[in-house]
């Protein structure tokens, strides 16, 4: 992709002397310190900001439950929807206390994608307009959160990861929302044959977002893409998040680097998306809800990266000696 | 020790059957889910409560500074206590982003301890008055956080830990503030002599606190034991304060149980710390500041879970199905 926006090396530049500057040996805030001039290196500005944040969350109902892919009924993405608008589920509840605005955009819920295993998840118009609504849905933000919600999207998420970095069902299939083993072996044979299906058409990888994919997929890539456009840094989520982010990742191995990991999911092989992209997990605390939930924990902690590089007295400010080794 | 609390097994169990029912699969909070039941088992109460938080922190100098075992000048932590009242610290910041009360407790810094490679830190006495005054510094809170501030403090951790747990200098001695390897190596010599005086007199964990200890980490075991006496719940903060936690640790297995650990610091004895504890940490951001910087952030992450917990819509509330397996 061309005329990605680039970090802005004079406010990262400057956020990294402050960093050295403030009353706490060099380095002693660890991931806080860095978080802070990649923040400040994406915003373009310094000090960087975290007080506005911006949470997307797409839903999609995907025809791959048919194969029975998933421990709870396709009926809760729908359901589920509700009680985001109702303000009872967990992304409201972190929303409310990162004071961040919240978007639920539920993707034609009532039209399934394709059942993955026998045919493409959707046609390369749906995946356009389904990207497109992610892109439009993106505001100016200090901080991006983009989660979803999808019954059987785990499924389709270990489907591409297996389409663009490698790797067969049993390598990208996990619990879910709640498989048994027995389970997980059915989604695995189920992600199997739809994989046979789509090497018989050899794609690149949007081409592949629209064979194995779903719309909040196609929606969250849109989404990421538009945050980078904004200068707007993303905090990703877990399992189906990184499949989204992974369909850039494989267009532009720089389109994620205004991207954080904002945790690992507990779904088995989320930290193997995570290698591919290269990126290392802010968070580890066993979730798998979705919804942006860990990107959302993980918001608590880089807003508390930027209060601490904004708030903090310099060694000059406040009459602190520096290292006994420096001139 | 006798009569310590013990946890509310009837909140616990409200707390546990509360989980189940939130609209989200079973366990998929991971951690946030056991941290609200811990929470809510030692508090005494269901739904858990997370606004209230306590923060001190302990402020003690270090005879044995003397011997060049730190790559700050001792004078920093009379003139960072100075930053602590003037707002412009760390723990400032973090304070601030919780809403939470912070207090700091100088303790007699114009007298250091005795330096450990030569002698005693402390009387008995003078020990039983540094945790007194931990002791007395609590306040009943939702959450208490408990760090501290002491040029020289990693060494008598290091100390602690060894004489605790077992293991030389060189197993326990890390960079501190930001020692060089040649610092680190020297620091642990020092150490070493410590242990060999120390070896002298065999002692239970309360003598080897006076000998290897410092007034912080003396008062910091005082007020984690009367956090225990008011059943509210402790997040750890990094590698002195988890010394200071070992004394009780070794006196009664049980003393920790209203404790979590917030985080791992990037001391490389950190982890052996928490081994020996038992503890798993909540965050794992290279952080080495002390002050209970790590605490206050694993602090979000708390809130977080039990807002989660105490927001969220059950199934019922929602409309939203269960498992499919489910009854």
């Amino acid at each position: 992709m061309r005329d990605l926006p680039s970090p802005d090396a004079d406010a990262a530049a400057a956020t990294a002397a402050r960093n050295d500057r403030l009353t706490k040996p060099p380095g002693s805030l660890g991931r806080l310190e860095e978080t802070a001039v990649w923040m400040a290196s994406w915003q373009g500005r310094h000090p960087p900001r975290a007080s506005d944040v911006f949470c997307m969350v797409f839903a999609g109902n995907h025809g791959v439950t048919a194969r029975g892919v998933s421990a709870f009924p396709a009926d809760v993405t729908e359901q589920m929807v509700a009680n985001f608008a109702a303000g009872g589920a967990g992304i409201n509840q972190l929303a409310r206390l990162l004071d961040a605005r919240l978007e639920v955009v539920p993707l034609s819920l009532e039209r399934p994608t394709g059942d993955i295993s026998r045919e493409p998840a959707m046609t390369a118009a749906e995946t356009c307009d389904a990207f497109r609504k992610g892109f439009e849905t993106v505001q100016k933000a200090d901080i991006a959160l983009i989660g979803d919600m999808g019954i059987g999207n785990t499924t389709v998420a270990a489907a591409l990861g297996a389409a663009l970095f490698g790797g067969d069902g049993a390598d990208w299939a996990g619990p879910g929302t709640g498989l048994d083993q027995e389970g997980v072996d059915h989604k695995a044979a189920v992600i199997d044959r739809a994989l046979e299906r789509h090497r018989r058409q050899p794609a690149d990888s949007l081409e592949t977002l629209a064979s194995l994919g779903g719309r909040e997929i196609a929606a969250m890539a849109g989404a990421i893409l538009a945050c980078r456009l904004n200068r707007t840094p993303v905090i990703l989520d877990g399992f189906v998040n990184c499949a989204a982010a992974s369909v850039l990742h494989c267009l532009d191995a720089r389109a994620l680097d205004h991207c954080v990991a904002g945790h690992v999911s507990a779904e088995p092989a989320a930290g193997r998306f995570l290698d591919h992209l290269g990126k290392k997990p802010l968070l580890d605390l066993g979730m798998r809800l979705g919804e942006g939930s860990g990107a959302a924990c993980a918001a608590l902690v880089v807003r508390a990266a930027v209060a601490l590089h904004d708030g903090m007295a310099t060694f000059d400010e406040a009459g602190v000696s520096g290292k006994r080794d420096d001139p």
